[in-house]
């Protein structure tokens, strides 16, 4: 409930500043029996990291989970997963200068005003460097998903204004195609125009803003509960909860709202006795709750607060001043990048708590 | 936590079906000492209610709640406070001849394949006649956050391909005139554009998607919590529950994936000690907590799913049959319209609860 | 999480006043497809009804509950349950009398300073009456668990020193006898003398404590989580959430206190293929997780509060003053009696609760 | 909710099996603002160290936990507090021989059976190891409620028959008097017979129970919620969630049920404008909300499981077989003793988050 767990039933509990010694997840309620290997978890972890291409920040030694409980004989036993990252390089002394500016973009202004104190160093809790523990935990997330033949993925898909554009295809083919692009994008032409973009943005001392897609298949009918939870909102929760989102669709998204009521209802059909729709306006869900059809999203974050380019701000006594980032410090040029894997870690994680949920609907 | 509850501290439960004898709220959380009267959350059931304008589905006589429990002499106690609304109009016989029938953009396929039983009659739970509820309890968390000072409000943004624009000004005088319009839209000429292409898409026996926004000002700096329980996050897990919301965005939105983070970055200045932000992209919200800048916000709205025109569909039998709504039923053009009090009451939700939920924050 | 709802999956939150228009309770994560009446509801409340026997307070016309929402065609869909229990004979009027004074063993000290308020008449929310929704909601728990072969019941095992005793028996047929004692005591007996020593007290104006006993059978192995949702935790926090109840215990309770590990561990033995334990000390609980065996356990209930003998007291301006029930008022001697049929509905509440939690400890 | 978390507010998840690389907690919800340091962690992990004294299991290098999390300057952020304590002296292999065995006491059987898996080394997550992290918890717990305050304290009442018997006093003077003792019991004669007793039962290879008595003075008026989140519920919770507690009570517990309610009933009176009761049979608890009268309650733990002597038990293929505890394994004669900080570490934890849930009583 409280702001630093995520989930009901499969529910993940995060700690840990980005300058402190090193940061971690509890997960609590992976059901007993699953294979699971230090390993798979890296693997997502590196796909995070910083440094995976030169469109991201540059590059440190990959960040490693050690797997502190929960696991007996390589499989889950029911017992709290908990894992553990050590934070390197956690020189904070650059900070310094800046530590008593209001940073634009930045939380250090309603951090202070909300807990009387602010841990400067680099973001402290509301560093992006909390999302290493999702993509973690969501890689267990992933595996739970996948056993049951679930497949998930997530891509760029606009950035800057250059969108993305291809055929569908088998989602685990777009997964595989995307995680071999230095943007995560599965469109390589696309990918060009956009890479030219960042490197003319970086050059500027600026930053790009970008949509990532997400999107399950073989999904069983069912996930999601009607009202209050939909499987929409927990989406929303989740996607909207990390650090630069600022909207949110399924399906149709925003689009729906120049539609007509006859082109946007998914008529039903059948083939092979499955039931279908011939569209997907709906992305996946009816009424809150999972069709079969595919679930599709998107979520859009902005360009990265954190930029070379001098801002006008103030310090903490309100006096006017200009922010210049500490020098040496590095940044991405682009967030929506480094956020793929990690809209995949929070579809992952809302799927598997919705599948748990969903043990319970019937007697 | 399971799908009818909604909020931490402050918190509602809903029940009740359409075409059942009564739907309700239990509102659990409210402190004590809070004057509230029936007539104040009648009043906000009028503005829900269908036949308010020409442009809603037609006039029925207006709900009314009863207060069954948790004040005393006039305000709350601490007690939970239950809502009482009962259905008039529940002839259900009409729905008897597609009961069998999927309902296309609708829920009774999700829920009988999750559930294994449907209450065919108007869409039981699934009925958008749940948001009655919220909107009861809404009026109570308004009344918590008008006595704080705070002020909010929602209003038609866009319809069809329509969007109103205006002046920014003083809050309660857009919500004075949002409440005064036939569709809850501030622009009277832009008004008039949307009424026309309304009349126009009712007679071809289709319907029109929508964009709502919300906006509080006057808010205390470090509502919401940084990780999980973001602002932004419970707002758009709050609209994204609501029926036939399709996207949802804070501050600049899906805009923001096209901007640079020199633009994007709302500079932080000091005008008579109070900080400020020279722009508020973020929509009033850095890190996940408000910062004291208007909270501002989109909802986008699928056109009405209910329509005249007929629909390709299946039986529950999966054979291939034409949906068509059963005579004498009659909905909404556009939903979005009468989703405006919807969206104000989940803003009111939200707020109330984070206002509490930040009274631990500091020793 | 708040105060007046119950449950994690299998859920309840109750509503209401003493004094008020009605009281009620919201059932959410009841599964769907579950057959109810509002015959078995109001059967169970019948059994908590005043005036069932010369031993509680004096006769009334039975509660009686109607469902709101949540059933189809006389079975469960997965929908809120509501059920709504109006209140007779709320003529608060004699109340008027001693709202001024601070009532010895009753909490409108404590809620006035807790929330600066209090409905003073016949106990408000803190009411013993807020049991009848308990037990209520319990009776559709009761129906989930015996649909699944789950036997449960509660009984008089004390009052005031009298203990009752006899041979332990095929649980239904306990349940039956006891349901047939104006006391809910299988002891034939022990009851007599009870009655006997109830008389007496009556007449003093004078009132009696007791002791329940609570117990299942046929239960699953497996039921309860390990570490704080223990089976007896959950038990404990239930039935200490009772009004009057003071102590709790699980199997040997503080007897295991003075005994040895030799004789207080159970050894497992093997009967027809069957892990039985020799004896039962542990009560069907080991490491929070029942074994199978019998679940048993105590609950202590303090002698009623409400006596006709004056009592030493302060006013609200802290002035010394005698507390006298207002004529006319009429209570339990001994609340433990009518305290039986709600330890059921709580112990029906809780394992429907772990039941269903446990449909999730396993891939 | 789930198993591993506790607390509404001031939360806790522990995680970690005995036998694993380390254990720890995570602390969500402390207010921001409070001096803490590992010292004043570490010196409650001493209190509770196997070793302190010849009456619990030999001494081992004192568990310390390190603050990875949450603290900057000294202080609490608000952020998540994670506290890790590595294991020590982690050789299962001694478990070995008996890992085909159902342990009699022990969670083996029922863990086996509910999740398909078992950790046998030393316990795993069932381990009494698990204490430690509520332990350290408690502590943060303790800090924030003195700071208040509030004081409080736990002792042992009653080991094997032999009860302790000491004039009520200054309860700080009280806590430190039992923290010297061996058996953190006050009174130094009952303690004499109880060390006795336990070194005879030692020799014997056999275990004993006992009682655990908690107080805490200057509380506020007002802590706990009336109806299912009583305080005494809440605490409740708390104690039977700990390895062999078997029993609860709250002021006159179980006694209450042989008393009349006109001995029973605390009558106010007032002292210097403090309204005060003359008895506290209630054990500070009106109606489930503190009185500011002292909070008193007991827990019984059974005799410890693990006992020297053989016992009959099944194999985990169901043939019979002797239990026979590997050599070298050494146990607690007593499980209540090391209870004793366990017991005040649930009763800090308890009232922080009821001192804060209490924050929101009021508009």
């Amino acid at each position: 409930m409280a702001s630093n767990t995520f989930g009901t039933l499969f529910k993940i509990t995060t700690w840990g500043e980005s300058h402190g010694k090193a940061i971690g997840v509890v997960i609590d309620g992976c059901p007993a029996g699953l294979a699971l290997t230090e390993e798979e978890i890296n693997a997502a972890l590196a796909m995070r990291s910083p440094g995976r291409s030169p469109y991201t920040s540059p590059r440190k030694e990959p960040d490693r989970a050690e797997i502190l409980s929960g696991l007996f004989e390589g499989k889950t036993t029911g017992a709290p997963i908990c894992l553990l990252i050590l934070n390197r390089d956690i020189d904070s002394s650059s900070y310094e200068g800046v530590k008593d500016l209001l940073k634009p973009g930045h939380a250090n202004y309603t951090y202070r005003e909300k807990y009387g104190i602010f841990d400067y160093r680099g973001g402290g809790r509301a560093s992006a460097r909390e999302t290493a523990c999702r993509v973690a935990a969501g890689a267990v997330a992933y595996k739970l998903l996948t056993a049951q033949g679930i497949q998930l993925t997530a891509y760029i898909k606009e950035i800057g204004a250059i969108r993305a554009d291809f055929e569908e295809e088998c989602i685990e083919a777009m997964r595989e195609r995307a995680r071999k692009s230095p943007l995560f994008c599965p469109d390589a032409k696309a990918a060009v125009s956009m890479m030219t973009l960042i490197e003319e943005v970086k050059q500027e001392g600026d930053s790009l803003g970008g949509v990532v897609e997400f999107m399950a298949t073989s999904l069983p009918v069912g996930l999601g509960d009607p009202v209050y939870e939909k499987l929409e909102a927990k989406l929303a929760f989740a996607m909207m909860s990390l650090p630069a989102a600022k909207g949110f669709e399924i399906g149709s998204g925003f689009r729906s709202a120049s539609m007509r009521g006859s082109t946007h209802n998914d008529c039903f059909s059948c083939v092979e006795d499955l039931v279908q729709t011939e569209t997907n306006h709906a992305g996946g869900i009816l009424g809150g709750i999972s069709t079969g059809m595919p679930l599709i999203g998107k979520v859009a974050f902005k360009p990265t607060s954190s930029i070379r380019l001098p801002q006008k701000t103030l310090t903490t006594r309100n006096k006017p001043a200009l922010f210049e980032l500490p020098s040496g410090s590095r940044h991405d040029p682009c967030v929506a990048i480094r956020a793929v894997p990690v809209v995949e870690a929070m579809l992952a994680l809302v799927l598997a708590d919705a599948l748990l949920m969903n043990r319970c609907a019937i007697l």
